[in-house]
């Protein structure tokens, strides 16, 4: 199983038992998502932007417009950070500090280059599409010349990468077992609820194939 | 109605319109949620970490061990920012670039400082647990010395901070309207499905109301 090498950037400290450097994992906790948080520094100061990404193999895309403040110092930069989570439940202890949550995160940190080869660019929207809801870009009007020239997308190659995943019940102090408290997880989801057309929309187009499964793998 | 000062920091570029300073509505997108994610510099390199936050008036809560990297960073800049995002929908246009998410984000800059003084450290981590589920610190085990002092309690003092809201249907090219694709959004949401009692809690303890009353909220 091909694992991201450790050093001092990614490797876990706090609750290390729960790292993972497993690529395949890492990149699994990548694909059910589409939002990812991304560092940069704006005058010394780290600040945090949520964006949609999409995933290639050990690349990363961001797109935005040719003035985005973010993408442009990360391209400045020539590195970029960014972290996805999903939470999966409340872990609620008999104890304040025991409480916690179950989830799925991960950080991966890369180098960051520009693209501007039009067929590339074209490939990685549709990518960044695809990877918010699966199958869309098929159904959509073609991109243009004049969209694709005015877009700015980075590529960002993961250089290293560490994921954390908690998945169990509460963990108390023994000597808390026997108190009169309840303790136990309240599972939390993300979920789609059905789709609502826009009102624009000619009535006799309907909702297809490719949504109607986001929705029920999703609802 | 209060709002924060806009600086070259805080002013929201791409987007303006979705912008919003005023501190009541990103007071609210901050107490719906209780994951923040931070963002710190290590080696001149920005890093994002999820945290789970309370909220007490213009300051926020972070607490960790004592050794934890990213909160001790935090106090060697003196200054931080947290990024909250709730994510309400997919935003599924008529060509790519349209896509977009419907969304509640905030993000926050402040001073930070560290918090010793035991009955204040007491108040904020009730504080953290109670924003994560309302009136949960009333029903735990009262935290005791020793656990008090292996934690280390973290100030943020919001300084600036600015929101973007997006809640609205599908905005398409005009000439793109009249094209034989469906256009519409899917509503997504957090939810929280039935309470798991702990393994090892006795059969006669039952889950407590205000765990019940955070699920049918969230259900």
């Amino acid at each position: 199983m091909k694992t991201h090498e450790i050093s001092e950037l990614n490797k876990v400290k706090r609750g290390a038992n729960r790292a993972t450097y497993n690529v395949e994992e890492i990149n699994n906790i990548l694909d059910v998502g589409f939002i990812g948080y991304v560092g940069y520094t704006f005058n010394k100061k780290a600040i945090t932007i949520p964006m949609a990404y999409g995933r290639i193999g050990d690349k990363i895309y961001l797109h935005g417009s040719k003035k985005n403040r973010m993408l442009l110092a990360l391209l400045e930069n020539k590195e970029a950070s960014m972290t996805v989570m999903h939470l999966d439940g409340l872990v609620l202890a008999r104890s304040g500090l025991h409480h916690s949550v179950n989830y799925r995160s991960a950080t991966i940190f890369g180098n960051v280059t520009q693209i501007d080869d039009p067929i590339k660019k074209e490939n990685i929207l549709k990518c960044v599409v695809d990877q918010m809801i699966s199958r869309r870009w098929e159904d959509i009007r073609p991109i243009n010349e004049k969209e694709l020239n005015g877009t700015l997308v980075v590529e960002m190659t993961i250089k290293t990468a560490s994921a954390k995943i908690r998945a169990e019940g509460v963990i108390d102090e023994k000597s808390d077992l026997n108190l009169p408290i309840w303790a136990g997880v309240v599972p939390i989801k993300q979920i789609a609820k059905f789709p609502v057309s826009d009102a624009l929309l000619d009535e006799n187009i309907n909702i297809p194939q490719h949504v109607l499964d986001y929705y029920n793998l999703n609802k």
